[in-house]
């Protein structure tokens, strides 16, 4: 079957698709059909397919259908707004109705059939879309939006609907935006603003309203897709499409599910290859809100440890609230390559100096001591008992005066300085006014980013509304937690951008040796023995113990002897599991008779406990190292995915693991080991020696390969645990647990 | 020594005084010499030393020292701000000058001798406020204010000239608020507003700012300590002042450094008996930041877990950011008692509603399935198709019309529900006009709590100014991070309050019986053996394994018979760390011989290692259980705290630990368990029995009477591993460190 990329590809798409279609798309990549160089070794697609939506956001002309100006219709209200949004882009309209023969004064056709010219975008304001998509496609029409509700998030009356809707569109060849959106990508953005901008996606309309707000704070809003159910068109050709437009300085999401893992992993690549900033909110942080989600828009909501980790792969900030979205987006859009990562904290009060640097450097921002030259400067100005090492305390009254501007211009002077922040925690207009405006001219002269906190909840205050927000240099916030938030952001992109090198340019695209060995293992359907599944891992160079599989007393001795003493014996049959519970598991045999007397009781066990087993193995005694697990599972939206994670006993109680969504390279195997709490052990504790680390990164990675060349043949593997030995001495698999599809 | 509670008082007073005032206070509690009564066995006093601060904050006469009118002079602003204030609130004002007739038209009196009538508050605007101490205590004066900087903020040389201020102070009788403080006290408050009031304490007058603004938004404040460099009056005295006054609906705290640890949980005890919730941002989180507020306000940081500790064994709640404690304060202050913990959200947007409860569920706020019932009686309102189940989504049309109201009070009328929260993401003045009216309206017929969360970040729609910041019934935020803290904070104070016993109540204020055989143990400077160690636990009751000392092999040989094989042996000595990595543990002896050769090794060793020996230790092995540390450390701020965590290998890498400060019951000491990341382990993992919590418990609690008896006699205390047997078979110190002050 994975011989096939074609068939696999097929499959695939089925199963990310299967909640919110029904039914496989056609398998083709960019309109033809893949090739291998378009596919990984697992089937998945290597590139984003990335719809052109030019005149979708720019159409030359739009029709209408269901166009109504009749008081009380749902449609009229629309059909105005239509109108309107037509012709501030400059697109000629025609409205579409079998009856009328104008509609708001404009010449009306009765059928798409019989519009005056070729159109680039229909707005289908039926109840019922579906009939209308098979003439659109005769027409050559390239976009339509469905603004009709009833679908998937209704239920499976609905979901039903929207599948035959999604088939009818997947065969005409045009682009469908909803069904269930709305008007938001007509919405009147303003022209007047400056910089790069912020693009908008969000899948439910009125969460994306706060965002399109900030537009009269001063932030410039170039797009807003507000995707619906997502029949066709998902939040990922969106991010993939924005990623390209010059205008777009980042991009902003309201995620609550997505349509396709692998689609979303590929947009988010292709916004990292091009240093574009993806901010999200992805709603599911707890089972009750993926439940809640779901409801909502009828879409598969991935486990949210593997969501969150997928977009940390790819450089996707994620956020949990609309202002951290909005205030992070904003800055992000706007901010230029830091020229240096350290941040220096400016205000007027030592205890607002105080606490910002607090939460600043708890969040990991890094404040560098201002240097010794660099602090006599500043204190040319500010009195020699307040200190200036960083946090800068000018203690208030060099703000009111040509002192002012000169500490500004100093303290961004500094290379070590990237960012300078001002928190001013409360107004007092003779100081923050000024204060505001020498941020103000100051940014204005720098490369650098200048942030400043308004602290005061009012905020109907001249040097805010006025000064502050009417810079497009300076960012400004309401809090230290979403200015910190939005600068930790900063920093994290322009650095994870610097370092990217993309997973999918070296993913395989073909099966290594290792899988034809493999797939002689596998058993549909089944558990594999222990043995077997140690056997997969050989297949794939991981190494085991020395062990073999006897069925008598006396071959168990014979293997001890070729294996080595001390000895451990394990039970070892197809349905196995909780060995060491059920008392078939002996360690440390030092004897020919230890040796048969363990054969005789575990056979005993088993036999009582009436498991089947294919014989005892007989293995090599592994004891010192630090005790990994290492496995595979099955995630509904990305697929199989790579976990690693402390092994023992107290480890199952924290549940210290790491996951990664295939593909990723070395560097994110090695980041997984990082983001353990637990990591110190591996590092060697209480004299112990540091483990091998790099065989462990070699294991994680050769697992990811039987992942992707084994994914959908197997539904779980676990090595647990892999011992990992000194320094030099590799890793070992001490056990295996393998269930195939 | 501790005998003597008098010594101890002072002993103790002087170690969390000595930064800021280089001298100890007299040990007088009300201004009496205390009492047993008044203290518990440490020393420590057992209730709050509460001013009765009335005519500080509304004095009938108030006299200006240094008083100015003159254009230029630092003490003209103050003068006349002095002056306004003292006009508001009904006080004669006095100027004092030497040399000046009058200031502002006001007759000036050239000494405080001089004064027209004897005076409630001095105001101190002169620029060593040292000198005026004697003469202000000899004019009966009962507050001064110093508004000079230059003392503990500025280095040691400051710090000795505050100490000299607060022991000329102490001297003096009167209370001083200062140095290095401002006018915020003597603001002008609004006296319009409604309502339970927020009162709040600053330690960085800047820092308060915003919360004093929140009147700008209709939230009351009743008064503001700004308390600078506290050399006499602290935070912790307006804490308990404030607790105590009926217009006080919450007490908001803004604390770099706590003066004294003991003051401050007394002042929390109050306010947590009399239900008054304390709301605190304490800056400190990180090493860096608590290095800043020490070089701001000169005063000592804690180490923060043990600050964190004591404020959750207090109630005080923590917040962060200023804009959390501002939210945080004023839903407080205002909020009655929930009826109910139970939270409904009810949104016109079905994402809002998913988005909002994902967060709040995240955040532990408890969301309940509406009955088939209510939901039923919603869906007459709300189409069929959405889900009214907790989330509400209206779909937003009911929201225009009569319907809204209806299904407001519906859900207000639920049982389980307590409070309900309704966030608005967008205005969209037709909805959302109608709705907050309604929400404002519903409000005020409800005892329940309503929170609206306006999303948009304009916030100059009148539904937002006018309409919601109008109530003083509804509790608007501007983010839902921040609504879901103040809620949870909210529903956790009025668990905490009403099941709140004050554990100084019952703190010991005699020595154990047990005290006196410890003391015997006592070796002054010096590290005990671990056999010493072993009987200091022994005394306090807390079980060891059979153990002797020996001091030859056949003493060993003679030991193991009597404690029983398997043995363990152990080289003790008065210096001996780190044992096992040095080999001077034997493990799993079961013969005579064995014992032998161990006991030959372990000497052999010892003497190798030039290691001193009081002997070797031959103890009972103990296997089965979990493996436990509990603890005593210093707290440079509150003294002795006691510690608990999991043990092993595993847990030192993981630093799974809590910490408590005395006194504590045995709520918190359970409640420390709970805190453990590892805390599954205690019930059984793996078919483990469940170990004996009831006896850990009794440990901790043993451990804390040691801390109290023993705490300035002991400078660090760990039983390492206390081995905790399965249920009802107690637990087991298997090793102990004990250092002597």
């Amino acid at each position: 079957m994975l011989g096939s990329t074609h068939g696999t590809f097929t499959t695939d798409r089925r199963r990310t698709h299967v909640v919110a279609c029904g039914e496989p798309p056609p398998p083709t990549i960019h309109g033809r059909a893949p090739t291998t160089d378009d596919l990984d070794v697992s089937g998945r697609p290597l590139h984003a397919d990335v719809p052109d939506l030019d005149r979708f956001f720019r159409p030359e002309s739009v029709a209408v259908i269901g166009a109504s100006d009749a008081e009380g219709r749902p449609g009229t209200g629309i059909t105005r707004q239509l109108i309107a949004w037509a012709e501030r882009v400059g697109a000629r309209l025609h409205p579409v109705h079998p009856t009328r023969r104008e509609v708001f004064g404009i010449p009306c056709s009765p059928s798409v059939a019989d519009l005056p010219e070729q159109v680039d975008l229909v707005a289908l304001l039926v109840a019922d879309p579906l009939p209308a998509i098979e003439q659109l496609a005769e027409a050559k029409v390239r976009f339509a939006v469905a603004f009709a509700s009833g679908f998937a998030e209704t239920g499976e009356e609905g979901a039903a609907a929207q599948a035959r809707l999604a088939a009818a569109v997947r065969r005409s060849g045009l682009r469908l935006l909803g069904p269930n959106t709305n008007l938001n990508a007509f919405e009147e953005f303003r022209e007047d603003l400056e910089g790069p901008a912020i693009a908008l996606i969000t899948q439910s309309g009125h969460q994306g309203r706060p965002v399109f707000a900030l537009q009269e704070l001063g932030i410039r809003l170039s797009h807003w897709a507000p995707t619906g159910n997502e029949a066709d068109l998902e939040a990922s050709d969106f991010i993939s499409y924005f990623a390209e437009r010059p205008e777009v300085g980042a991009i902003a999401c309201y995620v609550e599910g997505l349509k396709d893992g692998r689609a979303f992993l590929l947009a988010a690549d292709r916004a990292a290859r091009r240093g574009v900033p993806v901010v999200a909110v992805k709603v599911g942080r707890t089972e009750a809100g993926a439940r809640m989600a779901a409801s909502h828009t009828g879409k598969l909501t991935g486990a949210d440890a593997v969501v969150d980790a997928a977009m940390r792969q790819f450089g996707v900030i994620r956020v949990d609230g609309l202002d951290e979205l909005q205030d992070t987006a904003a800055l992000l859009a706007r901010a230029r390559r830091p020229s240096a990562e350290g941040v220096a904290v400016y205000s007027i009060s030592g205890g607002t100096g105080a606490h910002f640097s607090d939460l600043a450097a708890e969040a990991g921002l890094m404040l560098p001591t201002l240097s010794a030259a660099k602090q006599a400067e500043l204190h040319q100005w500010i009195p020699e008992y307040l200190s200036v090492a960083n946090p800068v305390d000018n203690g208030g009254h060099p703000v009111g005066d040509w002192r002012g501007r000169k500490i500004i211009d100093a303290i961004l002077d500094d290379p070590q300085v990237g960012v300078l922040i001002c928190p001013i925690t409360g107004p007092f207009p003779p100081m923050s006014d000024k204060l505001a405006q020498d941020l103000v001219d100051a940014a204005e002269e720098t490369d650098k980013l200048v942030c400043v906190v308004w602290g005061s909840p009012v905020g109907t205050e001249d040097a805010y509304r006025r000064t502050l927000l009417g810079s497009s240099r300076v960012a400004t916030f309401r809090t230290f937690a979403n200015c910190i938030t939005a600068v930790r952001a900063h920093l994290d992109h322009h650095r994870f951008t610097a370092g990217y090198r993309s997973p999918f340019d070296e993913a395989p695209r073909t099966p290594s040796p290792s899988f034809r060995k493999a797939q002689a293992l596998m058993r549909p359907g089944q558990q594999l023995s222990e043995h077997a599944a140690k056997q997969l891992l050989r297949a794939y160079g991981i190494r085991v113990p020395r062990e073999q599989l006897v069925t008598s007393a006396a071959a168990a001795v014979r293997a001890a002897g070729l294996v080595g003493y001390p000895v451990v014996m394990k039970a070892s049959g197809p349905q196995l599991a909780h060995k060491t519970e059920l008392g078939l598991v002996k360690i440390g045999l030092t004897s020919a008779s230890q040796v048969r007397d363990a054969y005789r009781e575990l056979t005993d066990i088993a036999r009582y406990e009436d498991v089947p087993l294919d014989g005892v193995l007989v293995c090599q005694m592994v004891e010192r190292g630090v005790e990994m697990v290492v496995g595979v599972t099955h995630d509904a939206l990305f697929g199989p995915t790579v976990t690693v994670g402390l092994g023992g006993v107290l480890v199952e109680v924290l549940r210290d693991a790491a996951v990664r969504v295939p593909p990723f390279g070395e560097d994110q195997a090695k980041a997984m080991l990082s983001e353990l709490r637990g990591r110190a052990l591996l590092s060697g504790v209480r004299g112990a020696a540091p483990a091998d680390v790099d065989a462990l990164v070699e294991v994680v990675l050769r697992v990811q390969r039987m992942a992707l060349e084994l994914g959908d043949e197997i539904a779980e593997l676990d090595i647990n645990p892999l011992m990992v030995l000194p320094r030099g001495q590799g890793a070992v698999a001490l056990d295996a647990f393998a269930v195939c599809r």
